[in-house]
């Protein structure tokens, strides 16, 4: 019932995301098309077939930190890696490895190492 | 049911979006007045033309970040780009594009041309 | 029946204003005191004259940024003008402007001033 | 009904204070015992004596700052005060007075006058 | 009811904290797995053995902040420490504290101590 054309004319449907008590609405087209070999496109490429659990509201229960999942979403919907400043990389990168959106993950690394000194070795950036 | 009268006079009615999870609330005049040849002003030119999914609230359902979305609708609000310190403007102009407001994508990209250093390559500013 | 007493005990009444999907829970006196001939201060002097558009919670409804309206409405608060680092003051004012609030538009602009270095003419700063 | 037992097994219970439009759930205990001789304490010592206005979710109805509320309310639960960077410390003190919190004020008068080089009077820092 | 099967074929369940007023929603396994001796993992450990409240939709009633309990929760999602630029390190450190998580406690007081200059004596970093 949730079903409905998209801008190019194609079907797709929506869902909601809980990702650690936030909401993040997107079509399935978005979580699957750009990183078809990633854990998050085969979570949600056949509508309930991994089972998901859905709070009382219907949004897909996922256990990670809502603030990191953020960039990993919008690079899902245009291909680009945008992070605010303040933002930690490296949470950004925790999200990328577990979701397995691999491409991702080693852009992230190469922004993280560029922008560490060499002498730099503290457990938080 | 939902049209009013605005400070001058006209008649305009109120409608949500829901960008990626998160609800805007402003007017129909809003998004199409300041730039009539956007696609988002195309989308909402005509009451229930385009075709534009809901969700069960009722606020129109658009599938990109909220977060980047924000300074698009002040401008659109005010005709001012005001972008606050620690946002990504490479994320603005992502929607900016989306969205095909032209004059603003424009304005952004010199933005981002003036304040990179001319060695500076990095994916992410 | 929403009118309760103050810690003046002064009779007021509590209302909800919507601003851009962002709600801000307030009491009449608040607007409508610090800057009585504020723009502001007419759309809420007298209950339902002004004609505001209400929500379906009946939080009443303006098209305007959610973000800088915040310090305006502590402004009104308790007469300081309080912004956080980071919040572009060029948004607070624009949100001045728009609601009347003259004496607060001017001391912004007399911050922005102070803030530029003269030969900046940077569109966002 | 809202009574249970705390981690020391003394009896406390619960409140949802909504400040401004954000809601801040904690104990009476906490509003109460930190500094006893606050307005704030004053205003939940005793169960609806105070006569403070609630919304209609049963959240108690106050007209402040919700965003420099936030350092306020840690205090009272540990007793550091504890500011993130950016966050701007004359918004914390203007609670600070609001609500009655002497010690509090006296140590954020400390904190600003500590900051500000000599030179300085701009009227936002 | 709300039990299911996680990714790795165990049964877990989903549960909602209320911290503060802001919900943040996890499984019991996280909770409980990564630091099993904590005062939180006890809290949880046994399903409504310890007689923590719930607000009225089942959340758990937390009286702590919020905002310094996020990276808490990531950390015992994926076992690194991760802040974001601003945050104020000393707020996570009472939250660590408060929840007896030791090792994150011992991790972050290595942190403060050192990006703290020695001369350094200011109540808030």
């Amino acid at each position: 019932v949730n079903v409905t054309s998209d801008q190019h004319g194609a079907h797709t449907d929506w869902l909601t995301l809980n990702i650690g008590g936030r909401l993040f609405t997107t079509t399935r087209s978005t979580l699957v098309s750009k990183e078809p070999e990633s854990m998050l496109a085969h979570m949600f490429r056949e509508k309930d077939v991994w089972g998901n659990k859905q709070d009382q509201h219907g949004a897909y229960l996922i256990d990670r930190s809502p603030e990191y999942f953020e960039p990993i979403l919008n690079y899902l919907r245009h291909g680009q890696l945008i992070v605010n400043e303040g933002i930690n990389i490296r949470g950004v990168l925790e999200e990328a490895r577990f979701f397995g959106i691999e491409q991702l993950a080693e852009q992230l690394e190469v922004v993280i190492k560029n922008s560490q000194p060499p002498e730099d070795h503290s457990p938080i950036s």
